[in-house]
């Protein structure tokens, strides 16, 4: 029996829009890009960015094109005060890049929001309140006449304070928060009150950004909602519209394209979809749209890969393989008759000719990726097809920084070749790369070890021959197995992790030992792999690996 | 410098259309819905499902309510026609389902598709073939009447085959496949065509499912699309018609539900939007949301945990943390403003009242999800947020199952205490369940071991004392130090997996081994875990670990 947990909810009540436009349009310009991966995007993760990720995320969006960036809430954390004032001493925002800090409508969190960007260029300072019943209500116990009041005191107080400050340019956006859910006469009188008590006009310049705080509604109805508006608001001619677009309904990107079709010109978001909840809207993918409509979208993609790389670790969350133009498997094709259309297509496609390969909306190029990782997976460059491969056919789990490592030599041998991997000949690489070299290159072939008591703790005594067949035998000690290893070679090399895994079910299943290490003098760490049936052979085998990818062939260990 | 590739891309013409009627309606009943999962899904893998995987998705979907399911392309792939063939002869088809199955348009194909379903009680076929220029050019070199004619010719040979089955009701599915990127007239023309050769009526039921194959424009257009096709389509009355959307824009929810308000009364995709490129479109969040329209979507998912579990067990692809719905992260508020809003909105939501908790757009418990997710980070029974915490804390990385296992001890531990767990007390959790009681609970404290040479293998010799501090050694040899101490414990253990990583830089840092074991007459696995600079000594503590959560405190080892 079905449950039916539906009559517990209602819908909004429809929009009533006379001779409605938006449907009717196409999009024919890019719009204000802001983004706001510092501050919406960092308030929604387990571990909020620090400073020093916070900075290097800064320069990337600007370096992505960015021209507008939420950097914080500097007034509600002492990190952001500090970076927001950082940036601005050091003069580490560009000439034609605006920062935005958002504030709560109170006296001294204004105040002390002024204090943090005073002296910058340039600034927009992002006041919101949230407007819609359930929260007037229940959670402020305020109705309409307060809410208005409220904003337009705030706003005056601001007034005063940035008048003191007019060597900055200050740009005001108000934000009526749950504006998707409030009534539209409502987040109409509360908005044209905040314009009014701003006086926006050519010398005073002023947003109004329009949320799906949460998304309640098919997208056409925000379309409808921002087309009320748009027709509406006071001063429209000194308003830059803009739309904050979450992703509830998984419908975000809609809802920022028809908003833009119903007048709104300016859209905030993050990178990749990061946000509260479901996201924020995911600004790549409204970018990347607008190519394939003919319109450039004023920000560079053209090397996804790297933007994913450091999305991934500021944030510490991952991209999903079938995300939009970024995800590992969304240039794959796994169906024979779409290999065989693409193949056809990209045959006949031309020079700069308009783009039209079957099944294929953009140019792998334009994002800096490949056709190779198209339509052979065996050959694919994607570290994911690799890492699969290994993984099905031999049970090898590689470590994210081995399975760049990885992927790049694999890389290297199949640019060389021209030809297909087989998963059989991908093997061979590793085995050649990882298991096979580890005593034949520093010409020391390990014959055994044998394991002993020591006053320092595990003691260890390798017994390896050289290519005469002469046995020669080093020892060391350590904490365990690896430390003494590590002491019998003499060599400085530093182990920077270790890991080990049975191969299959059973007591006594192989295991594979995968060892990163260090050397002094030698940028970048080295993976070293061993594989036996005793988890002490297999991580001795794993350093003498390691040992051996620093070694040229012609030097010796011990 | 930006590059502009959006040179090299034309949008596609906007519809005209009078009278537009979509933007003006409300959803107002759920879709027929076409799970594809087993055939658009599985076809996008990197490992296609096997029969038994197949099978198992097949009756989960069925006890999610689907009515309509596509179970493959029988004709192309021999697993695809057993498993029809299986469903149907052992009856293991309820009787208010219909499956579906796919043939391309060659008279071999049609005939062996009919092969694999004759004799069942009802059965959609699945006809398809691309329509758009790129297509009629490139792929397959064919003007529009040569297709008209193509398509006209295979679906009267359908009939006459299919009339020498009249036990089984016979329902054509017609998919003009690029039908978004198809000029209108030659969609509906090529439509029209297979309507008249099929002869749709009363008796002969058909449906006409237009695919956004690739998505290319915004999604209103889509609407348009539908739209316009609605009003034109001949023997309406006699025609299901249905949508098919990608999700290559990130629109493909958007494009449904715009659909559904245009005229389309069925939709196709698959769970969490599995499918080619960057998927189908997702069916669950499509389902959902029809639930905050006050709309019963006649599928069941109440648990939705576990129906997530077998969708990504049978792709073998992660379902991402901000999802709608179902990730892991979208019942948490991580902001101070939203937790205190939500306290004061479940504080005042009653009983059976319509839902309206700020920043929750949907109640948890409808999904079988819970309350403490969603306010108290450190609390959250979310395994997500246990297992951060252990990795952040601690440098723990659990396997997954493992987590699944240390999530259920810690939120049974939440519930009774009805307190807020720190990390701290997550990590005692870990402790006291993995680590302390290896030896207390069996009432032998390890003592130390040695490693030993024996003619078998690896020889152990492991020293426990009991409560009273008398010492005893057991012996036992195997493949390496696990197998030996699993038989110098002499208790039928069988270790199912083993991993065993560094706790932190350096090769004397200490090293965690994890070993799963079962137990036989014991269902299901239980993990031990083992912490130690030497990695031998980890792994012995980890399968001493293991052994102990088998045992009742009063039994002993040995």
């Amino acid at each position: 029996m079905l449950t039916d947990p539906s009559q517990k909810y209602r819908p909004l009540s429809p929009v009533v829009l006379a001779e409605r436009q938006w449907p009717s349009r196409t999009l024919t310009q890019a719009p204000i890009w802001l983004s706001t991966d510092l501050r919406d995007g960092n308030q929604a993760l387990f571990e909020p960015m620090n400073r020093e990720r916070k900075l290097r995320l800064f320069h990337k969006l600007v370096r992505i094109g960015f021209k507008e960036i939420e950097v914080g809430f500097p007034a509600a954390s002492r990190t952001d005060f500090d970076i927001v004032r950082h940036l601005i001493d050091a003069g580490q925002i560009p000439g034609d890049v605006t920062p935005m800090v958002m504030t709560q409508l109170r006296d001294d969190l204004i105040a002390e929001t002024v204090r943090s960007v005073a002296g910058a260029r340039r600034v927009i300072v992002h006041f919101y309140n949230a407007i819609a019943p359930a929260w007037r209500e229940m959670v402020f116990g305020m109705g309409v006449p307060q809410i208005i009041e409220m904003v337009e005191r705030h706003i005056t107080l601001f007034r005063r304070l940035t008048d003191a400050h007019p060597e900055t340019e200050w740009v005001l956006q108000y934000s009526p928060e749950t504006f998707c859910m409030a009534e539209l006469d409502v987040s109409l009188a509360v908005c044209n009150a905040a314009i009014r008590a701003w006086d926006a006009g050519p010398q005073r310049a002023m947003i109004i950004n329009l949320p799906t705080t949460v998304e309640v509604s098919t997208p056409n109805v925000f379309a409808d909602q921002i087309e009320w508006m748009d027709r509406r608001l006071e001063r429209r001619e000194h308003i830059v519209l803009s739309v904050h677009p979450h992703n509830d309904r998984g419908t975000g990107v809609a809802c920022a394209e028809q908003a833009m079709l119903a007048g709104a010109q300016r859209v905030e978001g993050c990178l990749f979809g990061n946000g509260e909840r479901s996201g924020n809207l995911d600004v790549v993918t409204l970018a990347l749209n607008l190519y394939t409509q003919g319109i450039a979208p004023g920000l560079d993609f053209s090397d996804i890969a790297a933007i994913a790389r450091v999305a991934e670790e500021c944030t510490a969350l991952p991209i999903h393989p079938r995300h939009p133009y970024v995800g590992d498997l969304v240039f794959t094709a796994f169906s024979g008759s779409h290999q065989d259309a693409i193949a056809k297509g990209l045959n006949a496609q031309k020079g700069d000719a308009i783009w039209r390969v079957p099944y294929l909306p953009i140019d792998p190029k334009d994002l800096g990726r490949t056709y190779d990782s198209i339509v052979r997976v065996n050959s694919q460059s994607g570290k994911g097809g690799i890492a699969f491969l290994l993984q099905r056919d031999h049970g090898i789990t590689m470590p994210r920084r081995m399975q760049v490592e990885f992927s790049a030599i694999v890389q290297a041998l199949a640019d060389g070749s021209e030809t297909e991997l087989t998963s059989e000949q991908i093997w061979a690489v590793f085995e050649r790369t990882y298991l096979a070299p580890a005593w034949e290159q520093t010409r020391f072939i390990y014959r055994g070890h044998r394991l002993f008591e020591h006053a320092d703790g595990q003691g260890i005594a390798l017994e390896m021959a050289d290519a005469e067949g002469n046995i020669k035998t080093v020892e060391g000690t350590g904490s365990g197995p690896i430390a003494a290893t590590v002491a019998a070679l003499g060599q400085s090399l530093r182990i920077d992790s270790y890991e080990e895994r049975s191969l299959g079910a059973g007591s006594d299943a192989a295991a594979l030992a995968i060892v990163e290490a260090a050397m002094p003098g030698v940028p970048g760490s080295r993976f070293g792999v061993g594989q036996h049936a005793n988890i002490v052979t297999a991580s001795v085998l794993a350093v003498l690996s390691a040992a051996a990818r620093f070694s040229p062939p012609d030097e010796t260990v011990g």
